[in-house]
């Protein structure tokens, strides 16, 4: 007889986790339509089974022991909301042996440990998928994945850290500073007690290696992303960046040329008719390139509990449906090609420069002349009075230069006596 | 035994026609990987077999009679890109009568005839897609009924007719003026040499009503739509917009409040900081909230022979996969809710007004007195010399005011000796 019934292992019930029961719940008619089969949630792994929860019907459900689930061979379907590495993984790897299909949230796991994992579940034939780990409440994976299925990526740009693009937003519409707007992010809960992974850029570097490995099939690893955060950002580079047509976003970028790639995340200079530009306060925006379809971009929250279970119960519909297709894994792609890194020289791209320079005759002509040998010239230059007249300051925007040339720029200035204090560089995108 | 091959026949053989053989020819392996059967064109519907064509190995399968497609039990699904009403809806019904499901990307068809077709599709457990009909290269509709199946969508406003923003894109941009941009837009082909259907559009009213009747699911006719051009906007208009904070654009505008619906197309003040507003040149967006999930954007390009036949080849993915899944059918909703037209009263909006007055004291009090008497409140107002000082130019930006109440404020101030001239009056939208 053929099955009827898909049963789901839940592994935590935090707030996703419960989100995911009451969705399940609320729409079983609905999700018997869509995939013609029932979902029921047999059991669910707590720490403390004691604890008074907000769905107490669940409670004969529960168990501290995650081998009642990972051995339990009626669970076709392990969701996994613990979140960490440890034993998130161990579980994870424990389901797929037992040709069990998962669902997770985990972007800590899948941007360490994605490429093992998905290898483990391509040698077994089964399902995973993890899109609620990036975006919470868009779609991208997906999109990537089905959307571009027969196109090839080149390039995606995201705003994927929701604190970051709130501080951003916010020193940009207030002109206040960064500590200050932290400060404030964190009294909204917007920021955590300790912000690192944060405004370090860790937590974005985590998506863009989850994004570049699946949108390029290759097997990035967190340490293949440059990482620079925003916490040097100051509200004087916003209003200079202003003035020049950009706004300042921590923006995460993965780009191909050729079967080169560089994955990065960093304060970037957005041009302000580009539409990332305009993604403020707490949403996440990706920004795709395809060779067919051309500019595409999906915009919308980042996090939250009902998007982040909404994304998660999403994937539990494709995995039933695939049940019943009889293609679970065939949608699996373990990263397949070799790596290869650009090196800085290979790496293209528009920079902005702000300095602080002796206020003598010639400098910007000796500052510009410099950059000129290294075959970057310029497409914007301010000078202007700083510190009363006693100095000037120079702000500059590039044409395309490579990082290596743009780096021995920056060193060589570094050094030269006119040369005060270099304040800033940043990346300039959007503007093609 | 079990179907392994579907077979498709194909009617219009243009270059989306060409596009989707070109498409399923080339991606065989991946359709059969994502849906565990084949996809074969066995027949495709020309209006001259005679033709040469640029795919010469697909003449055997040209026939210049629909029968031989709708009346052969062989063919599972009738792939529609031949255009416009007559015979496309008689072909369609027919294939639906026959059992076989449809796909297709005839925005006219679906904007007048979509609840019909859509109910023939229920009674006879088809399928019916046509995610190629709005914002070609958006997978806006999948969207709508995949990634809200759990939610209640509330608000969608799009930017879905690519040459209207094209214009408006180019007067922002250059200060140009609309019939130097129209002429420009006709030399490069983003418009046609009769453009009414897009410029004053009617093009983006047939795409809102599909959104519409497919996000709330009610039978929205074309006629329901409030539809309102853009060959009254001026450069002053945007001008003065810019200064104010906001962009001008052709936005389609789908609101429920309980269960009243409004829908427009309209030239409308966009706040600049909202995502729409960077939407420039070709591209579409579509902006939906949703009561879970909050807002959301996707963006992308609005036609294109690539994207379109992309759109009808992912739609057809979906039918076979539906197929193997024995839930055809099941995903097609007509509308099914009663329709609830918002009355003038029920549609609130801010408002951007501008007019010339008599350049005498006590003017604007006399304004403000008018439109505080309606209960209209003003965000923002800006009075000006006009025409050398011998009149003034009043801008005002209003709070929430209904549609009724605004119409009569401007019916009256048409009779005030007063005010010389009514310039522009726009919805603004994106500024909450």
């Amino acid at each position: 007889m053929e099955k009827q019934i898909v049963r789901v292992g839940l592994m935590g019930f935090g707030t996703v986790g419960t989100g995911v029961v009451r969705i399940v719940q609320a729409h079983q008619e609905d999700l018997q339509k869509q995939t013609g089969l029932g979902i029921e949630i047999t059991k669910i792994l707590v720490q403390n089974a004691e604890k008074s929860r907000s769905i107490s019907e669940m409670d004969p459900l529960l168990t501290t022991n995650a081998d009642e689930i990972l051995n339990d061979a009626d669970i076709d379907v392990v969701v996994e909301v613990i979140g960490g590495i440890s034993p998130a993984r161990e579980y994870i790897l424990a389901a797929l042996e037992q040709g069990k299909h998962v669902v997770t949230a985990n972007k800590d796991l899948m941007a360490l440990h994605g490429a093992e994992i998905l290898a483990k579940a391509e040698e077994k034939g089964c399902d995973v998928f993890y899109e609620a780990s990036v975006a919470g409440g868009i779609p991208i994976l997906r999109a990537l994945v089905e959307g571009f299925a027969s196109d090839r990526i080149t390039k995606m740009m995201g705003i994927v850290n929701g604190t970051t693009n709130y501080i951003m937003t916010k020193m940009s519409q207030e002109g206040a500073d960064y500590a200050d707007v932290l400060k404030e992010a964190q009294a909204l809960g917007y920021a955590e007690a300790d912000p690192t992974s944060d405004v370090e850029g860790f937590d974005a570097a985590r998506k863009m290696a989850i994004l570049a490995t699946l949108g390029f099939r290759v097997p990035m690893k967190l340490e293949d992303v440059d990482v620079k955060g925003i916490s040097s950002v100051s509200k004087e580079d916003i209003a200079y960046g202003k003035r020049l047509g950009y706004e300042v976003k921590l923006l995460g970028l993965a780009r191909r040329d050729g079967e080169a790639i560089e994955v990065s995340v960093q304060p970037t200079m957005v041009a302000k008719h580009h539409p990332l530009a305009s993604v403020n306060g707490v949403f996440n925006a990706v920004y795709v390139h395809g060779e067919a379809v051309g500019e595409t971009m999906f915009y919308g929250p980042g996090a939250g509990e009902l998007p982040t279970a909404t994304a998660v119960v999403s994937d539990l519909v494709t995995v039933v449906k695939n049940m019943k297709l009889g293609v679970n894994g065939r949608g699996v792609v373990a990263p397949y090609k070799e790596k290869v890194l650009k090196a800085d020289s290979e790496k293209l791209s528009k920079y902005f420069l702000r300095m602080v320079v002796a206020d003598k005759r010639g400098v910007l002509a000796k500052v510009t002349q410099l950059l000129a040998e290294k075959n970057i010239s310029l497409e914007q230059v301010v000078q202007q009075p700083y510190n009363n007249g006693s100095q000037a300051e120079i702000i500059l925007v590039t044409h395309q230069a490579a990082k290596s040339d743009m780096d021995s720029v920056l060193a060589y200035m570094e050094g030269m006596e006119i040369v005060e204090e270099i304040k800033s560089c940043y990346r300039v995108e959007g503007g093609e």
